[in-house]
């Protein structure tokens, strides 16, 4: 039987080897890392509302029914296709007769990779942690810190980008200082402090209709969000964000601004679009080839008016699901691939406290608090594992009623151990 | 009104802290982190059972209401009893008219102190998320090797010293292969690691009875422990533990062997005992001070029979509330300082699935699943904050029903962000 190799367990990988798991077929999924991780919900990590290990579960425990399933823990160098074969960092090469890339995408800095070691981005746990403690640590700083301008360079903390990610890291941090930390301490008032939110287009959240993106505004700005839009970042470095000439001194940066597709195009030696995707074809094959599949963010995937379809998780999920019967069919029965379309589920973005912003298409719309709840049912269900969902929907509504934070850990790296 | 300075948010300096909170005796906390730790369930970070945000609560949320308590994150560099300030490693100086030092303990390596890069000792969430780490590589590795001799290698923990923590290391990381992750792998059985517990005396536990200990051995064993008593290790590196002069090729070390208190002795210029311990007066007053006071794992006490008090959280605990609530009547009204006597709740420890062993002193004793329950109530009862209590219990009854770890994950050091 053919031997179907995934590459990325974000959400489209995963739904492709969960579409393909329990039947006949070997299937190999390689990841980085041991878990998959509910990017979603990783900017309320770096906001110390959740834990790692509440939006993150481990690949082969959600797998481990599935004998024909593996999991390799790995990371891959390239791909031969003409052996077709996947090779990995520490030279094992895995064999496959289809191949499916998912492995998602990486923050782009535009050319200033130097910015990345002051303004993290917001794509993994190390990430998120790094902005916890960024931001917890410099409260504590401004807290004894002597000096009137030095500490109201502590407390700014400058978010880069208006999507959907810079509009809920900027709410979610407005909120807890205003919120979560208002009463812990002395000297400073964390309720002063300033979260500028800075966005190169002429709005917010572009993809959103105008109506949902000036409801966001306002949210953010009665929570205290400083929104600069149509200003484009010219510098970052330790001092600060330099916008339009002048510096903003902050502590904590945080880049939600750029994304890139993953190199996996230059794996298969393909020329990628100009956001380092990969041309699919409406069954998800790549363009020129027969055995080898992409979906999710790192696939360009045209909609029936042409238009790529948007770099989200329920898009990456409903293709791999779509990918994983596809090929199963296929395998074992020879039927034919058909045609990949997308469900719109509502696009969602979360606006400060227990607000939310849904665009369903067609001008269907829904704002406010209604949406908020709609948005935590579906990420809740989302949730891969029922614990989690048990211990998030808990955390929530103690959250909720009390608007306290769990997570509040300044923590250092970890001590190095011996190599293994 | 007297200043009070607290060094240290462990059981004690935090215990202190709340009994003098809510007073008019302005008091300053001061730790090098934000949160205190709860020590005593460390291991279940290392074992993947808990999140680090279960056990850790931010120091400034618990005493956010009381506002004669002032919370400093800093990291002492010493103290001048002429002047009577504390100095922080970043300059600043804090006068104190009362110093209490609750600075605990270190893991000492008897001399060894290149051992820590190889086998890291359970302190910190730091070293806890380390062992996590390393177990769970490891059997990723395991899965991946060819070599039955690396596979071993990778598949073998050894854990050294056979008081509590050891134990406890030891009987959850055999419950975490052979229950937790026991279906998750194709090519490994994780049933089949070797967890050995090495101890340099004869038996284990050498603080509780023997009836007690000997019913942990044979629950250790029963889980698939090898035990190795009255055996000193030699060496350790990266290739192995040493042990009589024969290598143990290992993957995960981890120390549970050596305690010594912390470095305060050595800021007051005072000569300590033999494990570094201030001496100090049955009313907990520093030997030779009348200002200073110390308390916990880094304090001499001794009991009624001239022995000292073990290090426990409940003697640290006891001592804070004691001392806190005798500067309270001293500085209020004048009262002089009673002096200390502990109260026995009992010493428990962990062996294994859902088993522990109390040892109430004078012959009172418990063990098995009635000890566990006991145990699991007590914890949940000393866990600081109400909503760590419910979701720690959630997580152990889930855990106790389905055998499942949460919090699996393999996560490396945040990025580098920039210096503040």
């Amino acid at each position: 039987m053919s031997h179907v190799v995934i590459i990325g367990a974000g959400f489209g990988g995963l739904a492709t080897a969960k579409a393909l798991a329990g039947s006949e077929i070997p299937v190999t999924l390689i990841d980085s890392n041991n878990y998959h991780l509910f990017v979603p919900l990783l900017y309320q990590v770096a906001t110390a509302a959740l834990s790692p290990a509440d939006i993150a579960e481990p690949i082969r425990h959600i797998l481990a029914p599935y004998s024909n399933v593996r999991v390799v823990m790995g990371r891959v160098a390239g791909v031969d296709t003409a052996e077709k074969q996947v090779h990995l960092t520490d030279g094992e090469a895995i064999t496959y007769d289809r191949l499916v890339i998912a492995t998602g995408s990486t923050s782009t800095y535009f050319g200033h990779d130097d910015w990345a070691s002051y303004a993290p981005s917001l794509k993994s746990i190390e990430e998120a942690r790094a902005i916890r403690t960024s931001v917890l640590q410099s409260f504590e700083l401004a807290e004894r810190a002597q000096d009137p301008v030095e500490q109201e360079r502590l407390m700014t903390i400058v978010v880069v980008g208006g999507g959907p990610t810079g509009v809920e890291m900027a709410g979610s941090i407005a909120e807890l200082a205003r919120h979560a930390l208002a009463r812990d301490f002395r000297h400073i008032d964390p309720a002063t402090a300033r979260v500028i939110l800075v966005e190169a287009g002429p709005r917010l959240l572009a993809a959103f209709p105008e109506t949902l993106a000036s409801y966001a505004r306002r949210s953010l700005e009665r929570l205290g969000v400083t929104i600069m839009a149509g200003k484009a970042v010219e510098r970052i470095d330790a001092a600060g964000v330099t916008i339009a000439g002048t510096l903003i001194p902050a502590a904590t940066m945080i880049w939600g601004a750029g994304v890139r597709a993953s190199a996996a195009a230059s794996w298969l030696g393909l020329t990628a679009d100009r956001s380092g995707r990969i041309p699919v074809a409406e069954d998800l094959s790549v363009v020129g080839k027969t055995d080898i599949y992409a979906l999710g963010d790192t696939a360009l995937c045209l909609d029936d008016a042409g238009r790529p379809l948007p770099g989200l998780a329920q898009v990456a999920q409903q293709q791999g699901t779509h990918l994983g019967r596809a090929l199963r069919a296929n395998l074992t029965r020879g039927t034919a691939l058909p045609p990949f379309v997308f469900h719109n589920r509502g696009n969602a973005a979360i606006v400060g406290r227990h607000a939310a912003i849904f665009d369903f298409g067609r001008g269907r719309r829904l704002r406010g608090f209604a949406a908020w709840l709609l948005w935590a049912a579906v990420h809740v269900v989302l949730l891969v594992d029922f614990a989690q969902r048990v211990r998030v929907s808990l955390q929530w509504l103690w959250r909720y009623l009390t608007y306290r934070r769990g997570a509040r850990l300044i923590t250092t790296p970890p001590q190095p151990t011996r190599a293994p």
